[in-house]
């Protein structure tokens, strides 16, 4: 269809040809590869592409990569972890991350543990481009294809193809079944065709059961002739051991990207283990240095660190190594310091859009949303995932498939990160009235502490501190909560800051990037009522939405028509609207919005217990109010839309100001 | 599909409530009314309703509108110039236009001269929502369906159901076949259901043929029981002949709108003719005005304009009378006069998008063209007449299905209003070079004669002079054309000018409107030399495109990648974006604007003739460029680009200029 994604139209390329002249400049040569791979404008061709495809074009441009390898967590509370890190080391940009499959640990099941569960998180609610790991020994045909064909329908696209260690030492040749990884990499090729990445493993010193050196080579020739796309090694400690290795492979005509496996030294624990499982020998000066001070972990973290880094700087000065991958053990310290030294952890990445992409390939021109979820990505991206096409270019009216439900609060990437007694002493372990849960909304805006002293770092809404971008809002923030104007999303206003602003920016370099002001909060009808008293004052100029539990929406918006709230214009490219205010969305947003208020802080307390009541009694009471000032290019009319609300309520601001300090 | 039209969300309506005090607004009432009805958001729901839909929203906002009635042209050019006089008096905002129906003309055939033709025209070229008259007796069933099979195909949505005069004087009812204009509303209902608007003709002073008045009247309320939707009367001389007509059919039951005929008395020998088809009776005290100075027609016509208005207030005064309808004879002034009196005719209409929109009912979600048709919009929607969706929102990547050919540059809604005489005289009798080209260039753009003292009012890429913000560049524009920039085409950056803008404004009021500096010309390939040079200093500013008649395409633009130079931000609304420069459009538009060349310019001139062998130089060798300057909020630097160039050709601009002016 017209607005959404197209082939090359085949009588259009032959007709166009680029100036050889000017195929080299950023504009002309980037750009040209990414328009012709998606349909919408301000993506990125990353976001498109596969994972082989950004590697070549990685190569191409000489810009050097690094990936990182996770292993499924052990537990559910560190499967929530796990994922929060995945948010945290995804911003430095790794060109991918993989999990490792672990057989004993029903890797392709649907527990928030297992392998499966771990790389579609990743994929769909961290936007990270992901490899599962897959072993076959002691593996049926049928079984890996399940595998398979469930990790295709999660959206997983690449597949790291092994053995696997036998289970048990009398492990004997199958006929039939899969003896080795190259038997994987056959059955993914025949049943699959070219859907998935495929990688396979590469050692450096030869795999521990190889008859040789040159026999474990010839494997690998094996593996890559088919189907292998590229190989990352086993972990090694000396940068020649690779080269050599990697000189070997090119000698016998390995040709696809080969990436060597960097492992930090964390610990001597974790060290030896290691180095058990992989069967490799530690350099004799690695001993020596580590030995002496093994019961100091930081000392020797930092050695590891050194070593590492050295090791690194070789490699990449050869000139023949375009990506790192690194084994993190589910560690951030290490590897992020390693990734800073080298220079190739991103500090400030650029966003393509406004909000966090989900990598899902369904998803991939997805380029617009409702503003209400900007808070909760993982949330939306959780309600739309039955969606078959999504947004691409204009939101529509009344376009959206019905959001699915959100019955389960407490999926594990939806989970807050905080525990129920983190979460009592930052939201109050008693309420004594509404004053004091706008006390704990202020003390949230301000990251002040609240009157127990104890920091508000979150709020059922907003599982983490005020954005950046929130926080040229906090001084009015700060006054409309402590009056009971409780905000749970806003952004000002911009009339064209450059595409590369630190705070506001998103999008290719040398555009204008634009918001309309927004502020979402719930209220008290008595100050609702007023707030429509002063709100004809401000027609046409403030569209607002109204709504309480119950679904009375009360509004002056053109019925059905979203309002896009922030906008981008780009060098060569279409308009791009990432966010809208839509009617729609706005009453499957409030159920979600109202229910945080009894799922996530009501259900804190004891059944009948008076703080229970007074959270339910805002839930049942309050009104959810967005409110959007059209005239972008004008000071923000917003606040004194408030600011009347509040004279009209007519009562002395000073009493109001007690209410809320005093319970 | 997510981007385009859509139904009303069944699970939306039950949960918005309109809230009562805030319906009256305009953002609300208004708007509401429109969102509810198409989906792109900045069409005026006058774009999507259908005619009654039209009607009914004008008389629930008490805005009066009026309809104007034509006949078909006789002659090609006659067609030719009644299709201008669609553009000129659609501009004044008729609600409708209807075309009447002459069996003896071959009404239903393709030739240009039919109603059928002239009416699909006025829709699809003009824009115009028309009505189809038809008339029925002495007609087969069979022949009607088709012609309202046709008349569907085309666009047409609305018929104006009369008997017609019988043929000769022996006719008599048929059984089965039309007998009067109750069989053809019935026929249509049932053949085509809903489908079209029916309108049905009233007389206040009854049908010369009916046994009574009271007997006519009747027969009008047959007419509206069997489906019409409105009535248009027979022309009338007094105020009260209508008012009481129209309470007689209010008496009766007929609820449905009923528009009086307007006749604006425009000459002696008209009057008489008409007076003489519709058996009228001319009242005593207009005939004692007339017959004195039936030989004066300035008089005649002033009189009767001033008869009009007379008779007009009167109507509207009455406030039972929601729209006039006129009888124009095909000619302007009178009506156009009639009209201006009585403050109905717009002299400054609101335009919904920046080009005129198409009211074919498959285009009425368009809202996305390439800029390049700008001044040929006509020939734009004839060659995509064809397509079965029309770009909504967004343009998209080589989306648009392939434009149809434009082999015949002669089509009477495309053809030139003046004459080949006129244009030789503006083009130039004899051409000694392609200076005196650049000279013909020149003075269209500055509006000087030219060196033969003839103003030259058209190029072949503009029927029409300068349109009044191209003459925001007139200066620049002159100073390169002379120099051999041959411009064809150019919009000025626009940095967030009000909605409401006389010159660059479109969309509702309340918005803010956007454009992208755009250059489009011929020039020599000497020229283009230079200019690639000097954009390479321009990158990734300055996007290009740059083709030859052999279509070799030189661009720095993303490839397939349209680029949105014109786009709105509206309350409420997402954003809409009218123009693109788009890449795919641009190879059709470049074998169109080069085939103007001949077509229009070379074909005037004699075989092998110098002046069309210059012409056919130009064709042949000369370059079509596009510029776009992506820095809209910064000074326009695309005249600083050209500047570059001429410097670089390193040629002294006084020698150039001498030869722009000396032949």
């Amino acid at each position: 269809l017209i607005n959404n994604q197209h082939s090359l139209s085949p009588n259009f390329s032959p007709q166009t040809e680029r100036l050889n002249d000017s195929s080299g400049s950023n504009s002309g040569g980037e750009s040209s590869k990414e328009s012709s791979r998606c349909s919408t404008p301000v993506l990125d061709a990353d976001r498109s592409d596969r994972l082989r495809d950004k590697m070549r074009r990685r190569m191409e441009s000489g810009d050097r990569w690094f990936s990182l390898e996770f292993f499924p967590p052990r537990t559910a509370s560190g499967a929530v972890n796990l994922i929060s890190r995945f948010d945290r080391m995804g911003s430095g940009g790794p060109l991918f991350i993989d999990i490792t499959w672990h057989p004993a640990g029903d890797p392709g099941s649907d527990k928030e543990t297992s392998s499966m569960m771990i790389a579609s998180t990743a994929v769909n609610y961290c936007g990270l481009e992901s490899i599962l790991h897959l072993t076959c020994c002691n593996q049926t045909k049928e079984k890996i294809t399940d595998y398979l064909t469930k990790a295709k329908r999660l959206g997983l696209k690449n597949i790291m193809a092994l053995r696997g260690d036998p289970l048990g030492e009398d492990w004997e040749e199958e006929e039939e079944g899969f003896n080795y990884a190259v038997d994987l990499v056959k059955h993914i090729r025949s049943e699959f065709d070219d859907y998935f990445d495929i990688c396979v493993a590469g050692y450096p010193t030869g795999h521990p059961e190889a008859e040789s050196y040159e026999d474990d080579l010839r494997h690998l020739k094996e593996k890559v002739d088919a189907g292998a796309d590229f190989v990352i090694t086993q972990l090694f400690f000396r940068a020649d051991t690779f080269l050599k290795f990697l000189e070997d492979c090119r000698a016998i005509g390995i040709t696809c990207p080969i990436l060597p496996g960097i492992f930090p030294i964390q610990g001597y624990q974790s060290l030896r283990q290691l180095v058990k499982l992989s069967k490799l020998e530690v350099p004799e000066d690695i001993t020596k240095v580590i030995e002496p001070i093994k019961d100091n972990d930081a000392a020797i973290r930092n050695y590891g660190i050194q070593q590492a880094v050295e090791m690194c700087r070789v490699l990449l000065e050869s000139g023949k190594v375009p990506g790192l991958h690194f084994y993190t053990l589910n560690r951030e310290v290490a590897t992020m310091e390693v990734l800073r030294q080298l220079g190739l952890w991103i500090e400030d990445p650029r966003r393509p859009l406004p909000w966090a992409v989900s990598a899902h390939p369904k998803r991939k021109v997805e380029d617009v949303r409702p503003i209400f979820w900007a808070s909760r990505p993982k949330s939306y991206i959780y309600r739309t995932q039955d969606w078959d096409e999504f947004p691409n270019g204009r939101w529509g009216n009344s376009s959206s498939p019905a959001f699915g439900e959100l019955n389960d609060y407490y999926l594990f990437y939806l989970k807050s990160k905080s525990s129920k007694d983190a979460l009592l002493q930052m939201w109050g372990e008693e309420l004594m009235s509404e004053e004091s849960v706008n006390e704990i909304f202020t003390c949230y805006i301000t990251a002040q502490p609240n009157r127990r002293g104890h920091k508000v770092l979150c709020l059922p809404w907003n599982d983490e501190p005020l954005a950046s971008e929130t926080n040229l809002l906090k001084d009015e923030l700060e006054k409309v909560n402590r009056r009971g104007v409780l905000t749970i999303n806003s952004q000002p206003n911009i009339n064209g800051k450059p595409s590369t602003d630190p705070i506001v920016g998103w999008g290719p370099a040398g555009g204008y990037v634009f918001q309309k002001a927004y502020l979402e909060f719930f209220t008290s009808s008595e100050n609702v009522t007023a707030l429509l008293k002063v709100l004809k004052k401000y027609e046409p100029r403030v569209n607002y939405h109204i709504v309480n539990v119950h679904g009375r929406n009360l509004t002056n918006a053109p019925d059905m028509q979203p309002n896009a709230v922030t906008w981008g214009i780009f060098p060569g490219r279409e308009i791009v609207q990432p966010t809208v205010v839509d009617p729609v969305s706005f009453m499957s947003w409030k159920d979600e919005a109202f229910a945080l208020w009894i799922e996530q802080w009501a259900k804190l307390y004891e059944d009948e217990s008076p703080s229970r009541m007074i959270i339910k009694y805002i839930h049942d009471n309050y009104f959810l109010v967005n409110l959007v000032d059209n005239d972008f290019p004008l000071e923000n009319c917003l606040w004194q839309v408030i600011d009347d609300m509040f004279e009209l309520l007519d009562v002395p601001p000073e009493l109001l100001n007690d209410g809320a300090v005093s319970e």
